[in-house]
């Protein structure tokens, strides 16, 4: 696995969190909170590098969600200074599976949601003059966990280059509470569910394929050869190669070969 | 301007379709249909590409739309004969703004009924295993007239290299309704409002602005030498530079540089 210099790095994302909105003529950010650790971490980045007065959080909880999860994201909100507020989102989201899809099954309504909270960042950026500061990080987006147009939209990736586990490495050097830290990754769309569990290996093995498959030059069989899983290594495969749309802009004509 | 062989590319067009959606593991789209052309020529195209029976058009109207558009679209549909339905999406427009944002002008309720749309979209797109079918042409594309992640959002921009103007041609060559080419474009956002208005400038003109701009080796002077109006052609590359972001994916740290 790559060795970070955690406090360049630092320095780093906050140049281009800092460079990125004055270029576009904005000095503010608005960010979703989850209470996780990859959101806590971009807010505490995006208050070193803007200023907490620049920086809007907004918890998005519906009625079903953890309000564990809604006490984090408020208790950091309070600890970093930052400007916040709570949308409840259950009225954006009821109302189209109870009249028009009252079958969709709990996937439906979990991109649903991501997708509402998009809706509500970005009309909030419109209101607050603010970029919507994404949360995403390089694990999530080469393996394509997250939400097309939901929580995959945003103006800016601040935490994109790194492997989950090196956001949590980074959160402990910017003082993010243990307990943000040390929680189950999930992204709380039905009680018990886990990351790790959908994903179907922990954090700490993906990151380690992921690295050999992205950032060496070892064929999938010499990395398989290192002492992986080959059911894992080939799912790791599997999954970046279907989910590269995720990752690319829609194609018009000329974009497009059928021998790709 | 440039000379479309308009069958010809009746023809590519439809290969797009058809290859990009076997390519996807999909046999079906759904559309938005607005009842103005650029949607209505996306639709025949794509029953032409994949048969009627792929095809899924959906009318998002909500209370305040213009009740003429969704007669269009409806008229359309049947001629088609797609799959059609309506499905109003004031349930998911008016609880966000009469809780929370009762002071949000035009342009948020705009934009915030252009994501609600995507929204409901792509719902349908995992309902009906189809891919979500953009319906942007390049005039629009080029100089940013339309909602990120809103009607930008979809898996395809099948007429996205086309001219408005263009698509005017090649829907009259597919025996799209007279009314339907003829009517004024209009984003129906509010009473009144035409897309030329809120541009400063006809369709025509801009189109030729814009393949002057990005398809000829004429400097902006050399451009406004061949006779267009100085103020409409720094307008137009303003508004290019102006959008650039919403044609780019969110940069990571790596894509980005403080001296673009």
């Amino acid at each position: 696995m790559r060795e970070l210099d955690i406090n360049k790095e630092i320095n780093n994302i906050c140049n281009f969190i800092a460079g990125y909105v004055r270029q576009s003529g904005m000095d503010n950010v608005v960010i979703g909170l989850s209470g996780g650790v990859d959101s806590s971490l971009s807010a505490a980045l995006a208050v070193t590098a803007l200023g907490k007065e620049h920086v809007y959080g907004v918890m998005l909880p519906w009625k079903e969600s953890n309000s564990a999860s809604y006490e984090d994201a408020l208790s950091l909100a309070e600890k970093l200074g930052i400007h916040h507020q709570k949308i409840d989102i259950t009225p954006m989201v009821e109302p189209y599976f109870s009249i028009y899809q009252t079958d969709a099954d709990n996937l439906r309504l979990g991109n649903w949601m991501a997708r509402i909270r998009m809706c509500v960042l970005y009309d909030l950026s419109a209101k607050y003059r603010a970029l919507v500061l994404g949360t995403s990080n390089r694990t999530e987006l080469l393996i394509g966990y997250f939400t097309q147009y939901g929580d995959g939209a945003c103006a800016l990736e601040p935490i994109g280059h790194l492997y989950k586990t090196e956001v949590s490495a980074m959160a402990k050097v910017l003082n993010i509470p243990q307990q943000i830290i040390d929680k189950t990754p999930t992204a709380d769309l039905w009680a018990d569910q886990t990351d790790e569990g959908e994903i179907g290996m922990s954090y700490k093995e993906l990151d380690l394929i992921l690295h050999a498959i992205t950032e060496t030059n070892l064929n999938i069989r010499s990395i398989i050869n290192l002492g992986f899983s080959e059911e894992n290594v080939l799912r790791v495969k599997s999954m970046m190669e279907r989910t590269e749309f995720k990752r690319k802009n829609p194609p018009l004509i000329n974009d497009w070969t059928l021998d790709k």
